[in-house]
């Protein structure tokens, strides 16, 4: 199935897509102790925007946002969760939407209803930042990912989504533990920790830390091989599935 | 502002309205040490739905799902969180919607698009039991509170809603002092627990509670009056605004 420009599709058979809906999805990736988000560049525009797209009158919510970030990433089967909606009357940007489309020599006329009010239904994924294969669209000059701390300039109302996101993600912790669909398949309990105490940008005890975490029931720590030396590596975990 | 009958507009001034869009709100109230919920008997039929609405061109969706609350409740300013989409493939049923507009005497067309797919933005919101007014609407026959633990049958994805709306009001019990929303003005420490018990399913400790509730900062004793007898009436609290 070939999902690539969602976009371009959307101006050939606009009337297969659910109008005044889009799907905004901030994608969370971990890398080097810093949580990551991956943008767009718009083309000849100083802007960047969140992945997104539009929903297809046969495609549940759901799917279309897997969609979206299955055109992206390169991942299928993503942990996503829809996190808000964004349906204020002063987040669409006409201006802007008439310049992109000007930038790919596509003008449209003044009533078309890409122009029109856009209810946003935000959705945050977790990834594995080493899996992940971005791809660009037809608005794009790139897709990369940008520290959380050091954001660009961004468009409409997208800086809003992605702290929404965030507190969001950050009330999910206490809640189940997600946070492992960011570290690769096995990890060990400091990797767990640096990364739940980036999220929630605090340190946090490793002894409480460790015990929460195993309370959970979800992690099985992995045998380690026996080597013949003196064995100080730390335990290796997984999730259990 | 006359608000009521919401939906007799709608087929009136159908344009004004966002298409393939609803709002389901899912109404707490705390009574009798019971947990609520404000729910619509459709006229002639034995189901029964959450109140909700359509959103108008012209309003937020924040601003529409006050105004179907309104309606309801005859509450202002009510407390209000965004919960969840519900954006499955299956979750309308237009031959219960047709049902519905018989008993109205208004057969709609088979084309009407009001038997199309609706993406339902999911509110709940916690109201003090006492001041609520309820108000039937033109498909109903009652608007009356039931408990949670005894819900009648109902419409649609309905139930789904509401027991994801209580998912994340549970959730939001821990990271935020919102409860005292369903409390009269004033309440004693213990009638805020049982509330926190009966919302949770779960009994709760006394002195843990009473510790972490006052750490949030937002609770205010009000002194007592000086009557000269012997004084063993609990400590009332209110919330400092």
């Amino acid at each position: 199935m070939n999902l690539h420009n969602n976009m371009e599709l959307f101006f050939q058979k606009e009337e297969e897509y659910l109008p005044h809906l889009s799907i905004d999805c901030v994608i969370f990736g971990f890398h080097g102790d810093r949580l990551k988000v991956l943008l767009l560049k718009l083309k000849g525009i100083m802007l960047h925007t969140l992945p997104g797209g539009f929903v297809l009158k046969r495609d549940s919510m759901d799917t279309a946002a897997q969609k979206i970030l299955q055109e992206r990433t390169g991942l299928e089967h993503i942990y996503l969760e829809q996190f808000s909606v964004f349906g204020g009357l002063d987040r669409s940007d006409s201006h802007l939407m008439q310049d992109l489309f000007f930038q790919i020599n596509n003008p449209v006329p003044a009533n078309h209803w890409l122009l029109q009010r856009f209810i946003s239904v935000g959705y945050y994924a977790l990834v594995d930042f080493s899996k992940v294969v971005t791809t660009v669209g037809l608005f794009d000059e790139s897709c990369e990912w940008y520290d959380l701390q050091e954001l660009p300039h961004l468009a409409f109302d997208h800086e809003t989504i992605i702290y929404k996101a965030l507190e969001s993600l950050r009330i999910m912790l206490d809640y189940k533990l997600v946070a492992f669909n960011l570290l690769p398949e096995t990890f060990t309990m400091k990797e767990l920790q640096v990364l739940y105490e980036t999220i929630l940008g605090k340190p946090l005890r490793r002894d409480n830390f460790q015990r929460k975490m195993l309370s959970m029931g979800m992690l099985e720590r992995i045998e380690k091989k026996y080597t013949g030396a003196a064995n100080k590596a730390p335990y290796l975990y997984r999730i259990v599935r």
